[in-house]
């Protein structure tokens, strides 16, 4: 089975690295990640960037399409070649997994229309204007669709979409393998439930996100975000 | 503040991304990614690899270092330019952060002898041989050390680190800024609660770790463990 991660300019990478550490251990599955052209994808950070070793034109047809969020997913929305990959990967694979802001990808390429979904806290209101139903959870199951909430939430969708891939008892052993066991030190209320200051403050630091993306020290040669992918001007 | 993450070959994502993703929200944190030399370094599964930006000996001093874990931490214990690595930057460092058995790698550093620690399941009698303590808990601060147990713990480590650096405003915000409201769908009990048979099969797969690290294929370019780090052969 193959699992196609995408991979964009200023993706969070705990999006990306909690579901991958999942699913990559599910017996058969076989892992590529892929971006618009091969090589190293810059984080939302810039110090943390990771391999793509396929362009998307060049991706082996995937069974299970993985969309991370981030910062950068403004970007990726404008991506024609992304969405592109998104929408003729999904036509084939067996699930679709977004994660975070990530569902907004899967809603520009067209795949959110009447589907029940969650997404995190700040991208509710953009993903039902593609057409979905916004559920308040940590992950939901449409048919073959799975989604997470924000970014650690990942870990969740996976073990639960691992699950339904591979059977529980796999499920609960990859969840084991990663010592999964987890023991928040700062208590465990999920974004909604925080007083209305807390909340204040972790909406203010996520509105700097974008700013930040444009500001950030990119130590090595990266992949810009849809590199060579905007249909260009026509010449006529 | 400089937060230094080691990379090596055969490195598990998760030890790594699970405590980047909270420490690097930490006000004032700035993070570099290092290594034998820079370039890709191939994690465990060979499919994903990750940027180190700067080489041991290029990179800035370190006042948190980052220890994580994997199957290449045996290839670790033997390269002996990272176990100076080690060494150096937490002589100066203000803190040091190890995960999963990632701890041996501090121990082989020297650093652990009367140390109070933790580690995962399978790794807690190689810390001890240093002469640590090791606590099944799920992350121990002892002085200027935090350890994390397996994998994911990184994350709840991390957090608990934030909160002694920044306080628990910052680590709370942060904590709430990946949306980390665990819900494992597969139970949360850790792996010593684990009915027997099941404690054999982690165990078992654990043990194939190794092997299955020599028999990845690996598709970039990529830093290999030790990298010219190893003493030469003496002339005389």
């Amino acid at each position: 089975m193959q699992l196609s991660i995408v991979l964009f300019d200023g993706f969070t990478a705990l999006d990306v690295v909690g579901g991958y550490e999942v699913l990559r251990n599910v017996p058969g599955v076989q892992v590529q990640f892929v971006a618009a052209a091969s090589g190293i994808v810059a984080s939302d950070s810039g110090a943390l960037g990771m391999m793509a070793a396929s362009a998307f034109a060049q991706a082996a047809p995937a069974d299970i399409l993985y969309v991370p969020g981030g910062p950068g997913v403004p970007g990726a929305l404008d991506d024609a070649a992304l969405l592109d990959y998104v929408a003729r990967s999904a036509a084939r694979a067996a699930w679709m997994f977004g994660v975070c802001n990530g569902v907004e990808i899967l809603g520009a390429a067209g795949l959110l229309k009447g589907r029940s979904v969650t997404t995190n806290m700040f991208s509710r209101n953009a993903v039902a204007a593609y057409g979905a139903t916004v559920l308040r959870e940590r992950y939901v199951r449409d048919g073959q669709l799975v989604t997470g909430a924000g970014v650690s939430s990942s870990i969740d969708a996976a073990l639960y979409l691992a699950g339904l891939i591979a059977g529980d008892t796999v499920a609960r052993t990859i969840q084991l393998g990663i010592e999964y066991y987890p023991a928040p030190p700062h208590g465990n209320g999920c974004p909604d439930e925080q007083p209305l200051p807390i909340r204040a403050i972790v909406g203010m630091i996520e509105k700097t996100r974008e700013k930040r993306l444009a500001a950030r020290h990119i130590p090595y040669p990266h992949v810009t975000s849809g590199a060579g992918s905007k249909p260009a001007t026509p010449d006529t």
